[in-house]
């Protein structure tokens, strides 16, 4: 038995949107689906069982960071993160070469892998495939990711050549460090910034390796929503048909339209949480900031759509004073809603797909959205 | 019909601790009762629907922070407090003279009331008796207290005299500009310091002004704990005995049993939630601080006596990664489990003094508290 089954079930007819159906160590899902992120463990300020109220049942998980803490004795020790934080669902990790790149400003990159510095404490640490592997083992995830260099955008053609190809050869070594293939399913990652024919190259270089599935990395880096785009559009034709491919780090409702769109299974992003912190939530009318003072006395609820427990009972005007008054309520009763509206838009989306109305819905919701 | 209903139900032979009936607008209490604190309107990092489960139904709200925000404007437009944070509990509200004179490093104080600064942007703040009763009328909680000056324990015996004496014709004031007496009921606050003829004279001149609870002030405000349970053993007998009783600031576990030996029916205090934001639980086996190195893989939940859903869930060791790592889902599931434990804790009092076994109960609790 394998770890991960997949099957494209449908696609709309106007535009190729993929409803799938995925299974993982026995649990399903369909897809297209959202992954709320669990940086540390825990989707910040929510328990597992709110995470299952406004989550399809699959959360990622940061290697990186839960290498650092609790570490990977700790979590050997309680049998993997699930043992640790108790999360009932299903779990995916990246590999932890997007923080190695991004939250270390010096990092050194040798064929071997990649010194940096501690996000922290400033101390040295080195990251390679077989150490990602390793700790993702411990974590005992349902999906892996290969460990990928993920340069600018923007980088120059030659060494974006050079860091795929880096790339290519880091994911043969996951591959080969890989210890329990039957429980842990393994993607590969497809670096190339916007040069198409780097794109085309490392998936067929990872397919000849042969993954359980195939992530889009390199993109929600700083390029422009036209350039993105425009790699998703061709990225749709060549990707493997019969595998998931998941779009690395996007997760704003306009980016997963697109995404879908162009063939996108699975979605994760800090998004909906971070910018809970920052008093934003995201409704069917559009992003509401919660600061500003045309909700202080406001009694309806964050997004009169929905129907999540925020919504249901609290109204922009005390989720506006818990706010500004710096209670963690506050960050938490947006988190959910915000997890809840993506939720709720990734259902609308697969009804869409089933009833061949994907264009027609998304069209509906981005005008609605962006008023 | 009365907003408040009181009966001695019971006195534990031994001691005399007592066990009441508490009725709020139709709502019914067992006493004693302990309040978690809801400050500017929620219990830190709670919702209402836990609150619910981790206390017996009546919370605190801070009239000074519900002055300061959202403001008696919104606070009336919502139908008070509980038509804007949705608590469908009791209510009891302070004064905010606690505040006035613990949050601000100047005033002047006068017999018109107190001139202080905004504790966070410094401007210049009037409250006076008949200002207190106004906002907590807005506020529309089930009991509220008449503004008293709360000096320092050991504050000179000519200025807790004449400070008494304002705070008993604050008090009458107070009752004066009550509006809603059928509705809210108000509480007198008994001063005095360690001085037990001026605690005794205050009692008799709020009993002569008449009030439909008795609050005793200026403890836990720097006095040891000797000097607390003499002042609370000399009040126990001249307390009205008809009245409920209300300890006001207090509440670790060892004040709360040597409050309920003295008399009291009620307690207050932020400590489960605050000292819960620092890491530290209380249980019964005494404080857990869990930055500790020893629970690094600990398996065992805060407390092992206990049935909370924190508990029941997670072990030390997961907590305090989410501890250390700043995640404010530590802070919640410690303050959860924190006011449950006081929960437990009244309902072991209540059941140890309907058997008259307080005292052994008292004994047996801090034995194994304090090992």
């Amino acid at each position: 038995m394998s770890a991960l089954e997949f099957e494209v079930l449908k696609k709309d007819k106007e535009t190729g949107a993929r409803l799938g159906h995925l299974v993982l160590n026995g649990k399903e899902f369909e897809t297209p689906i959202f992954m709320p992120v669990g940086t540390k463990g825990d989707v910040k300020c929510l328990t597992n069982e709110e995470v299952e109220e406004v989550s399809d049942g699959l959360i990622l998980g940061n290697t990186y960071h839960l290498w650092l803490s609790p570490g990977i004795e700790t979590l050997k020790l309680f049998g993997g993160l699930r043992g640790f934080n108790k999360w009932n669902g299903a779990l995916l990790t990246d590999s932890g070469g997007y923080q190695v790149f991004s939250l270390s400003d010096t990092r050194k990159i040798s064929e071997e892998g990649v010194t940096f510095k501690h996000y922290k404490n400033g101390s040295s640490l080195f990251m390679s495939p077989e150490i990602s592997i390793e700790i993702q083992n411990a974590i005992s995830s349902d999906i892996m990711m290969s460990l990928d260099e993920c340069p600018p955008f923007n980088e120059s053609y030659s060494y974006m050549k050079e860091s795929v190809d880096r790339t290519i050869r880091w994911a043969k070594r996951g591959k080969d460090a890989h210890k329990f293939k039957n429980r842990q399913a393994l993607f590969g990652i497809v670096q190339g910034g916007p040069y198409k024919d780097l794109r085309k190259y490392a998936i067929e270089e990872l397919e000849k390796i042969g993954f359980d599935g195939y992530s889009i990395g390199g993109l929600s880096v700083g390029e422009s929503k036209e350039e993105r785009i425009e790699v998703l559009k061709y990225l749709k034709d060549i990707m493997p048909q019969d595998k998931p491919r998941y779009l690395m780090g996007v997760g704003t409702p306009d980016d997963i339209l697109y995404g879908v769109e162009n063939g996108i299974d699975m979605f994760d992003c800090v998004e909906p949480t971070r910018i809970a912190r920052h008093g934003v939530a995201t409704t069917s009318l559009g992003r509401v900031n919660i600061k500003n003072k045309e909700y202080e006395n406001d009694f309806s609820p964050l997004d009169p759509s929905c129907e999540c427990e925020t919504c249901k009972k609290y109204s922009k005007a005390y989720i506006r004073h818990l706010f500004r008054e710096g209670e963690m309520l506050s960050y938490r009763l947006i988190s959910y809603h915000n997890l809840y509206f993506l939720k709720n838009l990734m259902h609308n989306i697969k009804e869409a797909i089933k009833n061949d109305k994907f264009l027609e819905f998304k069209n509906h919701f981005l005008k609605k959205y962006y008023k």
